[in-house]
Formats: C-alpha cells, structure tokens, sequence
C-alpha cells in the first residue's frame, strides 16, 4: 500500500516551513500592537479615561506583560496572574486588618506588618525554586507577592482607601485580561498545540530525511557515485535539544480551548514521550552517523569485496525510511495507520536483513579497527530499527487514546 | 604522580552538594524576604512616605521582579531594567512632544499617539522574538514597550504632570534596584559563575563515577560477581539537557564582577564550549551501556574464552576515570594538570589496550549478533577515549585564556 509520498526535498520542505513560522511571528507583532492600541484608548477617549483615571496603567501593565506568543501561554500567565492578584490581595487584606486589630499602636502594627512581609516574601520565593511549582505556576506566585506587598503596606496608611484601590486595580486588570484573552484567541489565534503536533511530526519527516541521507552516504561509497549530497546531522542535534522546547509547548498546550482538530483533555502527555523515543532515535542515527565517518575508509577498500552486503542497505534504508514517514504522516492527519500489519512486516524483514549482512567468516580478511567500527554501524542501525518499533508502538497508543481516525485516506494512486 | 584522591562514593557526594544547594535555596530566600522589607520601609516610616507617597510600589514592584537566584541574574535584569525604562521613558517623551507639537487638534493627536503604540509595540515584540535579542534583552524590551506606553498615553493628557511623574517613578525604581544590588551583592551572594564551574567540575566527576560503575559492571560480567551496584545512566541522561541550563548560567556570569577567583572578562565561553563536549562523552557513555545490556549474555557466556580481554578492561578503567578526575580536580583548584605528559601516556596506553582487547580470529567462533554488540561496545569506548582526549585539550586551552596557576599542590602523598 503506497498511501504516502512526500517527495519534497530537504531544503524547500524547511524553507516552507521557516516561512510559516515568520508568518506567525508578524501575526503575533501586529497583534500584540493592536491589543497595546485598544487598551490605550483608556486613556485616549475622554469618558472612558473619566471612569477609570490614572488606574488605566494597570491594564497598560496587564497587556504588554501577560501577552505571550501562543493561546496557551498567554491564558496560562493570564490564569496565574488572576490567581495570584487575588489571593494576595485577600491575604494582604486579612494581614492589614489583623495588624490593626491587634491594636499595639503605631510601632507595633508597623513591626507585624514588616515580619509578614518578609515570611510571605521568604516563603513565596522559596516557593517559586520548587521545580513542579515553577514549572506551571512561577509568574503567579510573583504577582502573589507583589500584590500581597504592595496591599498590606498600603493598609498600615489609613488615609488610603485600600479596598476602592485593590477594587479599581482589579478592574483595569480585568480588562487587560479581556483584552489580552480576546485578541489572542479570535484574531488568527496562534496554538501552542499546533506547534507542539507540528513540530513532532516535523521531526518524524527530518530524521527520516536523515537517515536517508546516511544511508546514502553509504550506498554512495559502494557504488562510488560522489553526486550525492553529503549528510547533514544537524537535524539530529536539534532534537537533541528539543526536550524543554516540547515541555514548555505541552505546558502551553494544556491551557488551550477545544480548537480545530484537538478536543479537551487531548493527550499532549504522549506526545512528550514520542518526544522522548525520538530524542533517542536521533541520538542512535548520530552515532550510527559517526561510525559510518570512522569506517568510510575500510567500506572503501571493500567496495569489492564481499564482506559486507552492502546492497541490502538499500532495502533497510527505504524500510525504516518507509515506515517513520508512514507514521509521521499518520500522525499529521489523526488517523490510524491503516498500513500496520506491513509496517511490522517490514520492520521483522529489516531486523532480518541487518543480521545478514555481516558474514563473521570473511571478517578475519580485516584489521580489528575496521571490524569495529563497521560492526559497531551494523549494530548501530539495529538499534535504529528497535527505536522505530517503539515509536510505532507510541504513535498506535496515541491513536487509541487520541481516537484518530480509521479510515484510510489514500494520498496518492 | 598521584595527586589526586575523590574516593567519596556517588550517593554521599551527591547528598553534600544537594544540601550545598539548599543552604543556597534558603539564603536567597532571606535575602529576598530583606529586600522587600527594606523597600516596605518606604511606605512603613512616616518620614519617608512624605517623601516619595504612593510611587513607593514603584521600588516593590521593582524589588518583587528583579530579585533574582544569582547576583548576576540581578544584575542582567537590573541593567535591563534601568536600560529599558530610561529608553523608553525619553522616545515616549519624544512622540508625546511630536504628536503636541504638530498640533492637528486632539483628535489627531490622539491618532498619532494611538499609531506610534501599535508601531513600538509591534515592532518591540518583533525584536523580543530574534533568538539573540531574547537571550540577553527580553526583559529590557519589555520594559521598554510598558514604559514607552505609560508615558506616551499620559503625555496625551495635559493636566498630568508627565515630567514629575517620571522622575518620581525613576527615582523610586533606582531606590529598588540600589537596594536589590546591594542585598544580592553584600548579603552571602550567590555567584551563578560559581555554579557553573562547580557544576562544570561536578560533570567532570560524576561522569569518572559512571565510568567506574559501567566499567564494575563489565569486570564483575567477567568475574562472576555479583554484590556491585548497579551503573547508573541517569547522571548521563542529566549531562545530556544540561545545555540550556549551561547557557543560561554562562549568561548571568558574564554580568558579574570581579569576585573570588574568577577575574574580569573570564572566558566563560569555553565552558559551554567544554560543556559540548563533555555532553557527546555522556551521549558516547550512555551508548556504551546500551552496547553492554545487549552484550551482556554473550560476555556471560564467554567468561572462561579468551576471544575477549576482558581484563585489560579494568586497566582501560583505571585510566580514563584518573584522567577525567584529574582534569576536574585541575579545574577545580584552578591549577594547570601539572600530570600533563602522564595524562597523554595514559591516553594513548588505553587506545592500544583497547585496539588488543579483540583479537578477529576467535571472533568465528561466535553468533553474528554477538560479535556486533561486543564489536560495538569496545568501539564506543574507544569513541569514549577520544572524547576524553578532546576534554584534556580543551581544559589546557582554558587554562592558558584564564590563567591557572602552574604550582603543584600535592592533595595526597
């Protein structure tokens, strides 16, 4: 079953895709622009500076502060920001008043009001250091002390009507939030979600091309043709280091809406872990990489030889090259692999032709480096195989879970 | 020349340092809770408040944002602060006066001013979005578009004094930031260039320690024994997302003044340089390993064969973990490795170890799968041994930029 052909080569496939992303980030700039103007007008139009006065700076704050580039992270700081603007306002309250009624005069009051100062501030910052807690909810705890500060020395001065400020605050935040919240999500909304499915499915298609090019390097030295372009490993070392990048959108990806093809309580958890497989496939296709660059020299000389059965690289290659398309491509357009049953079959049929190539009789014709290193590259390549039987296991589970669809959606011929 | 002597096991090593960073976790916590009592103070003495009044929650503000974890993360983002404000506060005087001085009636002025919003704001968030601005800048940009908004709107409004209000602000913020600097730099600072060369050192040792386990656990295959440890990868796995982190730190560290050892200008770009590659050793570590839980019956099997040296392992071992500990220890103390033409001996002494540890002609006696993951696991080593030779000459060269002292102290006999 060919349902798949993305032909499209390296180049142009990342510069399509460099290209959308400079699209979002001019979307994103016109768009935090148009928030900045909107809630300017506060301050611009006459009855509406009236009602709100000098407060308008508040939302001013609350929009250049809590605007991030996607949905997700924008309602996830809008969220924190709430959360922590009220129950440090609440608390700083309850600290004011208490200070008070104690009523130990002036000096006293000051000096409650300084301890609690400095245990909330202490405890908050400790707080924020918590990994799980700064992970999700680092900017809300600062906003708890900020507002928590700012109210409980405000209510050691009588003359500050504490409660008409902490409620006009509250308000001009409110509209920054409503601001923020509405030109995020209903001007050409940009999804942490989507980037996150993108990226890994990007990612499927890049070491795909990869291990296509490392392959070829390989056959190339067989059959001694040098057009080939050389391999490029910088893919490999890129998602190497995708493993905060990802957290950071799943995160994100969490605070999203129901929206275009993910439903509530979509599984992004998953997605992290064939994050986590990739970054390990990657990590095998770059030392298999480095292998075939130590053993170039000895594959050379063999060329003739019979040693090694070269040719059958060719096979493994458009196997595994195969099926991490197949399953990029799944995964591109939610439905299940309808192709399953061949993708194991290829998967056993290249385990099967990996374990043949070698011939342990010829090997001793060899000097020991050559062995190693060539040895190493065979075993390299199935430990490649192993990673990719993983990563179809991963993607099928996320199909259940998921509830892609079945349904075979036939791409070409 | 043996002049070095970590015995300390893996777990109480471990114990100590995570206790060193919790101390460090509460004095930062204290520190902050200081800061923001020192800057209540503000609002709590009578005296004070007459003179600065409600802009007093500009210095909170100031102090609850910029308190960072490190004395140059404070730095960076009080820099960026001050850099920002100051910016952002003369370009919005600027178009204030512009849009006042064309003078087309308030209604164009208030176009005008409603244009420029949306323009800086666009073109801000645009700049916070290139990778090398966002490294260093992001903050100061932000701060940059809040203010430039805050005053241009109110430059809108004649009966706001702009002038008094913006200094007032500036100088209530000056007080936060003079009172943040001085906590963070007077009060137990906490170095983030003292973090990275201790965590930098830390790799170098925990890395020896894998070694030694990967190495135990191959020597007690061939011994029989069973009461070892398990080796344990996850030091590796840790090393292997170090990157940001180490990124991040190199950063703070380059804001910081002269202090203890380290002078001004030191070269913290050859510790991400050193950082590189000490992650592709723990990469080659790691797949070693793997190579080893995959070799692992045949090795059993083959105790009592000769086709494998195994006890050349222990001596391989020895080596390079000496060498690793010696080039922490060296840039631990700072000191150059005065065991120099040792160290190149030993280097070269495990190369030829490793290239005897096979010999191909009792490799016909073997299944093809197990000659690849014994092939593999020796050729890893090797790939190990040459990261190993790569880590001596870039710690040399760092040495050289930054000055380590050439005296030998003798840590043992």
């Amino acid at each position: 079953v060919h349902c798949v052909s993305i032909t499209s080569s390296n180049p142009r496939h990342k510069q399509v895709q460099s290209g959308g992303h400079d699209t979002r980030k001019i979307i994103h700039c016109i768009k935090v622009g148009i928030s900045l103007v909107l809630v300017s007008l506060l301050y611009l139009l006459n009855p509406l500076f009236k009602q709100v006065g000098e407060n308008a700076m508040w939302a001013i704050m609350t929009v250049v502060v809590m605007f991030e580039f996607s949905a997700g992270a924008t309602l996830g700081k809008g969220f924190n920001r709430g959360l922590g603007t009220i129950i440090g306002g609440g608390l700083g309250c309850l600290a004011a008043v208490f200070a008070q009624s104690i009523g130990i005069g002036r000096v006293g009051n000051s000096i409650i009001i300084g301890a609690s100062v400095f245990i909330f501030g202490s405890v908050a910052t400790y707080l924020r250091l918590v990994p799980s807690i700064k992970k999700r909810y680092d900017y809300g705890v600062m906003i708890f002390m900020l507002t928590f500060n700012l109210v409980v020395v405000s209510g050691v001065r009588g003359d500050v009507k504490v409660w008409e400020l902490a409620r006009e605050r509250l308000l001009n935040i409110l509209m920054g939030f409503i601001v923020c919240v509405c030109v995020t999500l209903f001007v050409f909304p940009l999804w942490a979600s989507d980037e996150l499915h993108d990226s890994t499915v990007s990612t499927f298609l890049d070491l795909a091309n990869t291990i296509q090019g490392c392959f070829g390097e390989c056959t190339k030295i067989v059959s001694g043709k040098e057009n080939q372009p050389r391999a490029s490993f910088n893919v490999c070392k890129s998602v190497l280091n995708s493993k905060s990048k990802d957290e950071s959108l799943a995160n994100f990806a969490k605070w999203e809406p129901w929206h275009g093809k993910f439903g509530f309580s979509y599984p992004w958890g998953r997605y992290l872990k064939i994050g986590e497989v990739l970054r390990e496939l990657a990590a095998f296709i770059l030392a298999a990489g480095h292998c075939l660059e130590a053993s170039k020299e000895p594959m050379a000389s063999l060329r003739q030889s019979q040693w090694v059965h070269l040719e059958t690289c060719e096979a493994v290659e458009t196997k595994v090259v195969y099926i991490l398309r197949e399953l990029g491509e799944s995964m591109k357009q939610m439905r299940k692999c309808d192709a399953k049953d061949n993708i194991w079959d290829q998967l056993k049929n290249a385990r099967e032709d990996l374990s043949l190539i070698i011939s342990t009789s010829k090997m001793v014709e060899l000097e020991d480096c050559q062995v190693l290193a060539i040895a190493s590259f065979v075993f390299l390549l199935m430990e490649v195989v192993g990673k990719v039987e993983e990563l179809v296991k991963e993607v099928e589970e996320l199909g259940d879970i998921a509830g892609f669809r079945t349904t075979t959606t036939s791409l070409s011929s």
